[in-house]
């Protein structure tokens, strides 16, 4: 298809457009005691556009930014692509060689950097660096821009508008490409699901540069409501703007859940705010938790290479009735395909859909308009992932008699024990229900007998005095007994830098009896 | 682009799959006394696209639907694309003559038609007719459908989907071509301008045959609400069914806010109904009432062409503290391009953009996916109406210097006075504020000092003994001397079927000085 009259491209960049055209002087953004109109927002986007064209960036060349969620970093969701480049979003809790590694990988000429971070780009090789901040040469560079608007340089809607790293729990992280159509439509998909309007109020506690904010950054732009930047999630100051900017959404982990429920400053909401959690499954307990303060949970699935979630647990409105426990059950599976997403499928190793009996086991897997165009510069691991014509999500689940699929675990975190599998994520669910329980990992250990066997990670709640054996017991009381935990150490969990519990190290831990590490 | 993993084209017949697969045992529509579930709708729908393509109905071909608001013409939105053929939704209300040209013109090989109607297509150049209903021949013809999916016959997100033919209130219809992507986009639109979910329910006042229901019928579904059938649009049956179906959303023109706030079972509403309104711009007056009963409306504007609504009077929260009158007057503008649309324009015979002063008039104009691909078998009349790259609507209108564009007239209704331009939109709004007034319309009377003077036809309220001279003096309390009309005449007004009254009937009779002839 050509464009035409009729046939225009889709770029999330039109939803900054629109929103600057009908809400000029509503706040767009807030961050700290910086407070940005949506005409303002565009126009830093418009000079950073510009300035980006006049240092010499060409058409599709790659522009890293290395910063918290900070206006810096949400307005390179616009101004990136409107210079024609690709933006490279990089996560804040990586290593300085890691970051190094993403800027040669990605190829970036430049780099963005909060002065926080500067450390960490220190001798990466980019062409260029430019500081943000009051002292920094980032304010400097798009004060210089001309005036006018930047030249048009997207050719298709198929053009990659930006490159997400995986975490890279195995090996090196892969650049993940979304398009501007992607990023157009699961945007869209997110203003419905969330119901976002112009009244909303959106609270960054999900890292914008997880997923481009599960596109979040643009569906928030796309009706007027105000993006309020978080850069540093600290509980109690999540609790305070809740009040103090009217908060209506904000999305994370379950860990953000568990962070903000166990916190001193908790209390029930005055009005209604919408979680929206993925990653993992959320615990029972943990929803019931959060529930109870009144927050509204969406439970969502997706992968990087899915633009953030692809799936949500589509809340029927015939549930209402159902009691606490029940909610939880129903809500803890993954659901199926949002409303601009293909169906996924959950496929044995011949490609074949597993029977929708929620006990057979098989691979997730996906296609269509959510799923990546590619991994960047890696054709190897990209036909790879999609041999058969799908994605492969390499998450273990099952398909539910009602098309709801729900994860066991990933391919890699199975437990295989007298040839039966153990879905470390039941176990979990069992040992978190317990009160004392804030949080749990399990994973699996060498066995001669069994091959392998459960041991469960567990934190506890401050002041609980719970004994191993008294946890082990508990959880069997709703887990048979061969996928009750063999071994249960007390200690931190360790988290990668969106939240995902690092089961390798605990992996790793179990393996070598190495005594549990404070958390990072 | 070429499908591939990651590019599936957008089809709205993807909205029932997944409402399908979500809510199968939910209500998808009320008709009467019919309730058809999710499930039962998609049955429906695949039984219909595999009896077409049984029946020899081959890509590309027509089928025609001549129904009011019930189940089958809902179902053919899904079920004639889903063959692969290209749905003609017919305007129930022309005459046989109108329909037999239309059939021909679209070349339909198919008509299927409620037995209410079934005489405006006889002798029709048609190959088969089936007639809906108990008796009809429809339903032994979807009893009669394989098992199995129909083929898919999809070849391009740019395929036709549907034509949709316009009133032709000069000359002959012509028939707008709708893509699948067009169509996708403008659905995903409606759903967020209107904020729809699985728990509203949507009454169909808006007949479907008017540009598929401005693509409510595929956004309805998207998010898994219930729509309500109403076959016949009567105020009193439209308030019992607010009531006793827990009706969220409705839509129409201008005239259906009239009919509803002024029939006698019109109250203060327990619940708030949005109503989205276009076709006018509804007068203030008629926008206080409204309001006044607990409706929320959303004031659009577009064309068949646009696939109904393409702009939207987006609603600024910073206007919520104005008062009634003032939220009136900025609410009766016509405002700025809905989501997934592209900007409008309004612009002077060089296509110049005019300058955003409110006063300076320009006609306005359109493209991008939310702009109808060309009309059907008519070559010259697409490439006049896209001259210079654009759609022309026909309609004159300003530019506010907020960037919300105001209607001031069609190109063929203003009146020109002595050189100067009246808007007859401006001069109903001053004649219907008079409390007595229930509507009015504005018509360029012959004159031999000033060229034209505007001459009102008015509707009094029951009871009501308004007299000419009075209201003539009452219009000038607002209006600029040259402005008010010369003239007023009681009487009903003449409304085409989509409910826009018929002004080219009212000039008539203003020249030939016919009387008023009682509503048809």
């Amino acid at each position: 298809m050509q464009p035409g009259v009729h046939l225009t491209r889709l770029t999330p960049l039109a939803f900054l457009e629109r929103s600057a055209a009908a809400f000029p002087e509503r706040t767009a953004v807030v961050d700290g005691e910086r407070r940005l109109s949506w005409a303002q927002l565009r126009e830093r986007v418009r000079r950073l556009a510009v300035a980006l064209q006049e240092s010499g960036i060409e058409k599709g060349d790659r522009v890293a930014l290395l910063a918290p969620n900070v206006t810096e970093l949400l307005e390179a969701h616009y101004g990136v692509p409107a210079a024609g480049a690709v933006l490279v979003a990089i996560n804040t809790r990586l290593s300085a060689d890691e970051v190094h590694y993403i800027v040669e990988h990605s190829g970036s000429r430049l780099v963005v950097v909060d002065p926080t971070l500067a450390h960490l780009v220190e001798g990466a090789p980019a062409e260029r660096v430019l500081v943000t901040g009051a002292g920094g040469d980032y304010e400097r560079f798009l004060e210089r821009a001309s005036e006018g608007e930047p030249e048009d340089r997207l050719e298709s809607e198929d053009d990659t508008i930006s490159i997400n790293y995986t975490s890279g729990t195995t090996g090196r992280p892969k650049g993940v490409m979304y398009t501007y159509r992607g990023a157009y439509l699961n945007a869209l998909a997110e203003v419905v699901h969330a119901r976002l309007d112009s009244r909303s109020v959106y609270l960054w506690t999900l890292p914008m540069f997880h997923c481009n904010g599960w596109c979040f950054t643009w569906g928030v732009t796309a009706v007027g409501a105000t993006h309020v930047c978080l850069p540093k999630m600290e509980p109690a100051e999540v609790w305070r703007l809740i009040e103090a900017e009217a908060v209506t959404h904000l999305n994370g982990a379950p860990t953000v859940l568990v962070i903000l429920t166990s916190d001193p400053a908790a209390h029930r909401l005055e009005r209604p705010v919408l979680i929206t959690t993925a990653a993992a499954p959320p615990p029972a307990a943990v929803l019931e938790r959060t529930a109870a303060l009144g927050f509204e949970i969406h439970h969502v699935y997706g992968l990087t290479e899915t633009y953030g979630p692809i799936t949500i647990c589509e809340w029927n409105p015939d549930w209402d009735g159902l009691g606490p426990e029940e909610r939880a059950r129903v809500l803890a599976r993954q659901g199926l395909n949002m409303v601009t997403a293909d169906p996924v499928r959950v496929v044995d190793s011949d490609m074949n859909d597993v029977p929708a009996d929620a006990q057979t086991m098989g691979e997730v897997v996906m296609r269509g308009n959510n799923v990546m165009k590619g991994y960047y510069r890696d054709e190897h691991a990209t036909a790879e992932a999609f041999r058969g014509g799908w994605f492969h999500s390499g998450d273990l689940g099952v398909m539910h008699p009602d098309g709801y699929i729900e994860l066991r675990d990933r391919a890699k975190d199975i437990i295989i024990s007298g040839g039966e599998n153990i879905s470390t994520i039941e176990v979990e669910g069992a040992l978190v229900r317990h009160p004392d329980v804030l949080e749990a990992a399990v994973v699996a250990i060498p066995d001669e007998k069994w091959g392998e066997r459960p041991k469960g990670f567990v934190t506890l709640r401050p002041g609980a005095t719970l004994s191993e054996a008294e946890l082990i017991a508990f959880s069997r009381e709703t887990l048979a007994g061969f996928k009750a935990p063999s071994e249960i150490d007390f200690c931190e969990l360790p988290k990668t830098s969106t939240g995902k519990i690092k089961k390798f190290e605990l992996r790793q831990r179990a393996r070598t009896g190495q005594a549990p590490a404070a958390r990072a």
